[in-house]
């Protein structure tokens, strides 16, 4: 007869500990397949425990398949493999250390200091209080629809795009967006990306087996003359402040563009409108998506970038003509944006504090800036660099004075604590970016502190 | 000279009125390609304005690549293509109206009464409180230390599942988690699908342009001798609770299963754990990846179901063996979950709310689903039909006794204001699932309301 200790237990239920005890006897081979279990009746006896007990560990054994039931003649041990190991409990996360840098251009962190994160408490606890359990419904796959009213509204205010709410689609980040375009305009056609240009995108595309054609960045974006010959269907592009090389394309190339996109089955522009709320002199660039008169442009946003990293809040604006393929075959995904974050940014747009933080954070951004600027020109850098590009986003560029290749350079800085990124790094074929050209992200710096780093920075020029 | 009414500028800036009067004169053709533009100073002295309006209004023109300049010579107009229409404002949203019907079995809403809301509000405030301008900062790829940990924790406390913290990666939903394994695994390999199924699951794998197998469905879930056969590389099955069948694959299928997954190269099975959490009868049934000592199970579950649909996180727990492919390959993605939500949601876990959570909603659930057997039983539905499947989950099946097919019942329903859902509707191949059987969706059904609904029902059985 089955023999088990149960004041070992601990804090189980006595079935639960029952149940536990024969299923390792069967998992370990003690009781073999085909044997009879003891009636509960009997066992029950046997262990001084109710019949009820026996018959809830038995019951759970048969539904996971370690027994089966004949009527009238009791449960018998299912064939069941042998194991040898138990799980052992889970083991604690391990927090990386990171690296303090003496100076740090490729600057990772920073560019939160300006988030009016009172009033986004504010309004995320009057959402909390007001929306209560309306909260907790599923919101269209879209987005909720106030949302995509007050994104419709800030486009138009502030960027001169004229799209519907219902051409807005919002999303989990950028990234999360791509993946879908790659659904809705098909895998298999060509995408094109800007080279030097920003990696994600391309990874993307790759990642979802499409293939890429790199398209060389000039000083005014990606040359429309390339576009036939390079047999790209979608063209990704930032027009209105390429990364890394801060190009904005001009109106005829613009139009060039469009003629391209319009002048092909399928076509589209995807055109990344990132960082482009930073421009520091004059008004910001019109949208590429404001000429197109041909419904051929894809704008892709994101408020990660103006409001915070950690806010994934990402969204496109479909042509119309798309909106019916989209809903029927993207329309099943669930949004994946919390309704909590979307009725809080929903309100933050509406009541005017989007466009008030953008304001006061193109001052913040250009005081900053300058101030990183002015570091570097009172530093033994000065006249060894020409900064380039910094009319406009949140990073620069700094041609440094040096016969050193930019790999040489990355390494002697790593080594003396200054971490570097350069332009060659963001290029996907070799020499399509200039060498000795940093990028220089700068709404993390610190300029008071930047001294001693530029110094070492300006003797690791020298061969 | 070029002449504009500044007046009617509203509430423009004088340059911007400006620069957007001549931009339009150039997009309307009136202004001519290589046309030489008035000087600053005359264009200002004549419109009676400073010359620095002047000035901007040309330098964002410029910019733009609207106008050229010549050292010493002035302002060119650029060759630019001629537009006719202008943009115009955007409209509103239309809210679509959902239909009233008398009966709902497919049940879209319900399920979030018991949501312990005010725990989750004052947990949201607390973290806003505490964690401040914390929050901003970008969150690591695969979701904050904290709730791995309490994810971790509690897999092993419910679930019986050691995996570290490390071993698991934070999404927004599970779709968009599938999205990430097909980038991990390769798209080149055939995924096996139940059938009938969840059909969300083969939608993503199709539109990521992997290849899809069905695999019948019986009592006991996906039978392991069509694994070799089918060809399939990657299994997606929910042996705990499979929907919508309600299956639960017994451990030697189970064996099976992992021994057909360690006999291959690459073979892996991911584990659907959805609404097993939910399960009325005995304990719930230990994951499939608790004895999977050969590492080919990567399991995954949701909080969407059993906390609220609003609420976007699911997570993997991936093998070990994989983490550093999807470091490499996955790790450049940015997270997809807030970090709001993420510290909450972990607090949530780490206080012990949630597994709270589930045991009320476990207690409420079951007492619903009783209520609306009863309700069933009590009507003229009675002993023509047959509960299924109604020991855990939150839909059980309803097989009835009528000749007629399943799509006359459901367009009979429609007519009649009783949206019904069947088995079939979930099959991939025609008889993989049997007729004449209801899927019915009851957390969001009011078993007090559903008399007329039912009594309806009944008749629409008979031919």
């Amino acid at each position: 007869m089955l023999t088990y200790d149960l004041e070992q237990r601990g804090k189980l239920a006595r079935y639960d500990y029952l149940y536990r005890c024969i299923k390792e006897d069967i998992l370990s081979g003690r009781l073999e397949k085909g044997e009879k279990l003891p009636s509960k009746r009997a066992l029950a006896a046997h262990l001084h425990i109710g019949v009820v007990t026996v018959e809830n560990a038995y019951a759970q054994l048969e539904a996971e398949g370690y027994l089966y039931a004949r009527e009238k003649r009791g449960y018998f041990v299912c064939p069941v493999g042998i194991r040898q190991s138990g799980a052992e409990p889970p083991r604690s996360v391990e927090r990386r250390e990171e690296r303090k840098w003496l100076l740090d251009l490729v600057g990772s962190g920073g560019g939160t200091e300006g988030f009016p994160f009172s009033v986004w408490a504010r309004l995320t606890r009057q959402v909390l209080a007001q929306k209560g359990k309306e909260l907790l419904r599923a919101v269209p796959h879209n987005g909720i629809p106030e949302l995509r009213q007050a994104i419709s509204q800030h486009l138009y205010r502030c960027r001169g795009i004229s799209a519907d709410p219902e051409q807005v689609v919002v999303g989990a980040g950028t990234e999360y967006l791509y993946n879908l375009l790659v659904q809705l305009l098909g895998r298999e056609r060509i995408y094109g990306v800007e080279d030097p240009g920003y990696a994600k995108a391309e990874r993307v595309y790759a990642l979802n087996g499409a293939r890429c054609v790199f398209l060389p960045v000039d000083s005014r974006g990606v040359s429309p003359e390339l576009l036939e010959e390079s047999g790209c269907q979608v063209l990704h592009v930032s027009p209105n402040h390429q990364f890394p090389t801060g190009a904005v394309t001009p109106i005829a190339r613009r139009q060039e563009m469009l003629r391209w996109a319009e002048g092909g089955e399928g076509r589209y522009i995807i055109e990344d409108d990132y960082d482009s709320e930073f421009r520091f002199t004059g008004r910001q660039i019109p949208a590429l998506q404001t000429i197109d008169s041909g419904d051929r442009v894809i704008y892709v946003n994101t408020f990660s970038r103006t409001l915070a990293p950690s806010l994934r809040v990402s969204y496109l604006v479909l042509p119309r003509h798309l909106l019916e393929a989209y809903r029927e075959r993207l329309g099943f995904y669930a949004s994946t944006v919390p309704a909590i974050e979307q009725h809080t940014l929903a309100r933050f747009l509406e009541e005017g504090y989007f466009e008030r933080h953008l304001n006061r954070m193109r001052v913040f951004y250009r005081e900053r800036r300058n101030q990183v600027i002015a570091a570097i020109q009172g530093s033994s850098l000065a006249g060894r660099c020409r900064v380039l590009g910094a009319e406009a986003g949140l990073h620069f560029l700094l041609e440094l004075d040096t016969p050193l290749e930019d790999r040489v350079l990355t390494c002697r800085g790593e080594r003396a604590g200054v971490r570097l990124s350069f332009l060659t790094q963001y290029q996907c074929r070799p020499g399509s970016a200039g060498e000795h050209t940093l990028v220089i992200s700068y709404p993390g710096l610190d300029p008071a502190g930047m001294r001693e780093g530029l110094e070492v920075l300006a003797k690791l020029l020298d061969p």
